[in-house]
């Protein structure tokens, strides 16, 4: 039943041979793991002009040298990934290039904040999409956080239908928001080249501004630097490409960085010359499609694809996360589980834990997770500043062929990925200390799942000359509640395993009974030793953890092994199971947990 | 940690000898078991009053005849079960009456129905408590729900202390709103017959109604008998009395009777003289409170002990449900955990299930419960209706000496019994169809359970003469993942077992990993005899399920038994369990449930 189930949402299952075919090609590669960052196009101009807005409407022509400034940082980004890409092959990202050229600390705090922003992209960004579609339609308003939840169900499941299929669903939307952000662009430009648009709608470039200050613009270019987030989840994914991987992942991020660029300086370029001001219930995005079309067709278009593309962003979390959280698996420093691939070849615990923990994130923000923007910001500029840093460590190291100038680049990258994450620090201080909460909690989990690891593997090695104590002879005790078939075959079994003694023990809660009960056994079963142990209390599991004490004591010093043979009895049917007393559960639960004998369940399958 | 919270909650378990001590005094057990039957007056007046004003405040006076049936019903009902309890000194009440007498299915519907009812009795009691808590402290009503959440939880507890401790914390309030409520009808009777209330506040008796019809009046009268509910509630705790335990209950329930009577006529008839018009926003017995006292200290305390005494008419049902239970349970048509005593001798799995149950049924319903009262009335007359009839029929059997007053007494209360659940039928069935659909669901369910239980008991019987094959060998199976100090302890353990011959089992994902470790595996243990199943879809329990099977299938050809031996780890912190796939406990779960081999589990304890 379960299983059916299993299979209708997720498919059959595939050999590990078809690996080669859950590889993406570039186009649609490009389409799941650019998601996120374009789109940040949708609101990445509208936080420059927020900014700005609080020194006055005159200040807008800023936004032009601001997003020249944020072009300038995704270049960097872009060819410093791209390093990163070549040197880095089998994915890992930041993680990764900050453990090896930085140390260990250094990498855990890339992996882990990129760990938490995945969690965090996938959360804000289908939040935001249901947003836009409960501002469409009102009447859903009230079903926010449900419809949120379904979305991330939805993504998850096609996740674990495998990349390629999850990847032909979700390249379309894609494909057709950039399609709908170039026709708005280039219809918006040609109105301006021909005219059609006032003049004095804007201020002109270079109009001297009272009150501004360089705290106010690098803040605004912090705001604005939020539309580079997921610009490193290729890096991660290197190992979802076709072969040759390396050279696919770098093609495809150039692509992303050109796409990225052209529609945030058009979106940038278009909001300043038709001197559009942020409103709170009109989006930038949306206020020039209604100044190019009015709200025809290709508004409506532009509305419904930006909404799609917001949910979609949550996919770029779903290749990353999951690949990143094997590296981090590998190291020891998160569950093994991690590391397993699911019935579709996708590391599906990854997928399942990311969806669970968004999830959560929604329900427990109600939905309303913009305020985690920030968080989510800062814990990619992060991640960027040392991964960079890293890159600048090992050029300097390894100085090979042509080092300088990509010692350059991921100087410039580094450096401007530092000042917008202490800008974040220093304006937005309120949104985001929690980063240094969580950030060493992380990593002190981390250690301790690693040190658990290693002491695991350390006292199973067989190197370790821990000497094996011979087993002279075994000691079976046979709880019983009756005089009944389980625990004559149980007997039986007991008898068939050459021990050196057979104790069954009983224990009833009344003395009457126990006189009985010694009577009818010695009828029954003369040849097996009955040890009848009274339980004022009415508990089964005291009485017999103690003399099973009794007997280990005893029974290690001639370095005999005590087992405990417990019947079980398994119902025909599932509900059957709560008729019956889980006392068999719990002994063999106990005493696994609580002392070193051996304990055989001995099914009993009921026939009705 | 969890066992030393349990025994500050609950106390130190008692000894079974102890039991005893854990009886009621006639004075305690009148407070615990009556406090459903004497709360009923705090409403039961209203809802005659609720169907009389459909015709107008001039039918008021009819409440006074009216309420001299339900006197004569309590009359008949009072007499009727201390009979019952004479001739059923066991206790199970109308269960135990109606199966003995009528047969099987009436003893069901009163079991079922009155099962029903008790979880009913305590949400709806301890909902109207809660109300008239918020009513008083209007800040506290968002919080409703938790609050009745917590009452539930404080009674569990308590009931879970012992049936002697929460009797002796339960009597003050009991006892004090009897006080109350005498002070009130003494001052208010005093006023009457003083003069002091004008007399034109009602009209007369005899007074003509327009518009009064017979099915009005036994409208009013149904209603009015809801007030009787929780009278047969001594009859199903007998067991709980100190001998001798019958005459005990017998002289309780007349004195309960008694107060009930008084208590129920004094409200009535001061309502009538008054002339008391039931309002939205203040009860009837508020209303007399306050024309008798004016909103001085006896006003609030009137309705302190009102509110009180509605919370804990919710212990009745934890009194009476248990010992229902326990009958049921003897019986086998309800798990037979309900019939083990718990560490304080109550029968704690009956009263953890009730104040489960009865939680969610309070968060199901928002905390507005009053709707199910005339589901949980119908559900006490059709086991009054019931029961009756069964001494009926008894007397009519049997004839014993003076059998016809008896006779006279159980037909009188049968015959009203039957009317007033007809007239529940007739006026309100928009409210209790619902009934007509659970009961016939819960006695299916009640046979299934029998039905199982039965066929385990036939199997299990000794007497059936299935053969006992005999064991001729032990084939044992042992998976492994790698070579490491568990795998050898097992190993070790397996060849002191005697076993004809010893099996390692490896499911590698890779053809590669096959090859390494055979090899590995015949420098190591030669003598062991290793097998390799390739996993093509990383699954290990397919692959080792389907070679159990094969092994299992060439084994029972020569009575050879298969023991499938898996080591455990047991880590040091709880934590620690999520870090390890958790393969051993569902290779385990799915051997046992499919398969007829036995499993054998080898502990390891990590010692870090």
């Amino acid at each position: 039943m379960l299983s059916l189930i299993k299979r209708l949402l997720i498919g059959r299952p595939l050999k590990s041979a078809e690996l080669g075919e859950q590889k993406l090609i570039k186009a649609k590669a490009l389409a799941i793991l650019s998601s996120d960052a374009l789109s940040s196009v949708a609101y990445g101009p509208e936080q420059i002009l927020l900014v700005l807005i609080t020194v006055g409407a005159v200040a807008f022509w800023y936004s032009i040298p601001i997003a020249v400034g944020v072009l300038v940082l995704l270049l960097a980004l872009i060819l410093s990934y791209r390093q990163i890409i070549f040197a880095y092959p089998h994915g890992g990202g930041a993680y990764v290039v900050s453990k090896e050229n930085l140390g260990l600390y250094p990498g855990l705090i890339s992996g882990g904040s990129l760990l938490v922003d995945y969690i965090l992209t996938v959360a804000v960004s289908v939040s935001a999409g249901t947003d836009a579609i409960t501002s469409a339609f009102p009447s859903l308003h009230e079903h926010t956080v449900m419809i949120a939840v379904i979305f991330v169900l939805l993504i998850t499941v096609l996740n674990l239908r495998g990349i390629t299929e999850s990847a032909s669903i979700l390249a379309y939307p894609v494909y057709l928001f950039v399609l709908a952000l170039f026709i708005l662009i280039g219809v918006g430009l040609y109105n301006v080249a021909a005219g059609n648009v006032p003049a004095d709608l804007h201020a002109p470039l270079g109009t001297p501004v009272a009150g501004i200050s360089l705290f106010l613009l690098l803040k605004a270019f912090a705001s604005g630097s939020s539309a580079l987030t997921g610009v490193e989840a290729i890096s991660n994914a290197i190992p979802n490409f076709k072969h040759p991987a390396p050279n696919n992942a770098a093609k495809t991020l150039l692509a992303m960085g050109g796409l990225l660029a052209l529609l945030f300086s058009g979106i940038v370029f278009l909001a300043y010359d038709y001197g559009i001001t942020p409103r709170v219930e009109v989006t930038v995005v949306s206020q020039i499609a209604e100044h190019t079309f009015g709200r025809n067709f290709m508004y409506y278009f532009i509305q419904g694809t930006t909404a799609l593309i917001l949910i979609l962003a949550a996919n770029t979390g779903y290749s990353a996360f999951p690949l990143l959280a094997v590296n981090l698996a590998k190291d020891k420093f998160i569950p093994r589980m991690f590391t397993i691939r699911g019935d579709r070849l996708g590391y599906s615990n990854g997928i399942i834990i990311l969806g669970i923990l968004s999830i959560i994130l929604i329900i427990a923000f109600e939905g309303q997770t913009e305020h985690l923007i920030p968080l989510y910001a800062v814990g990619v500029f992060i991640p960027f500043t040392l991964s960079q840093t890293g890159m600048i460590v090992k050029w300097i190291r390894q100085k090979p062929k042509g080092w300088i100038p990509k010692l350059i680049i991921n100087s410039i990258g580094a450096l401007i990925s530092l000042i917008v994450t202490l800008m974040f620090f220093l304006t937005k201080f309120a949104q985001i200390w929690s980063v240094l909460v969580f950030l060493p909690l992380i990593i002190f989990v981390f250690h301790r799942i690693k040190k658990h690891y290693e002491s695991v593997g350390d006292q199973l090695s067989i190197t370790t000359c821990e000497p094996i104590i011979p087993i002279e002879g075994n000691v079976i005790i046979l709880p019983v509640a009756g005089i009944t078939h389980v625990v004559e075959s149980s007997i039986h079994y007991a008898q068939s395993l050459a021990a050196k003694q057979i104790i069954a023990v009983y224990v009833p809660f009344e003395r009457e009974d126990a006189v009985l009960f010694e009577e009818k056994w010695s009828n029954w079963k003369p040849d097996v030793r009955l040890v009848t142990l009274h339980s004022p209390y009415r508990s089964v599991i005291q009485p017999l953890l103690k003399f099973v004490d009794t007997v280990q004591r005893k029974a290690s010093e001639s370095n005999y092994q005590v087992t405990v043979i417990i019947p079980q009895f398994i119902p025909k049917k599932g509900w059957h199971n709560i008729l019956h007393n889980q006392t068999s559960l719990m002994i063999r639960t106990r005493l696994l947990y609580r002392k070193n004998v051996i304990v055989t369940t001995v099914p009993y399958h009921l026939k009705k």
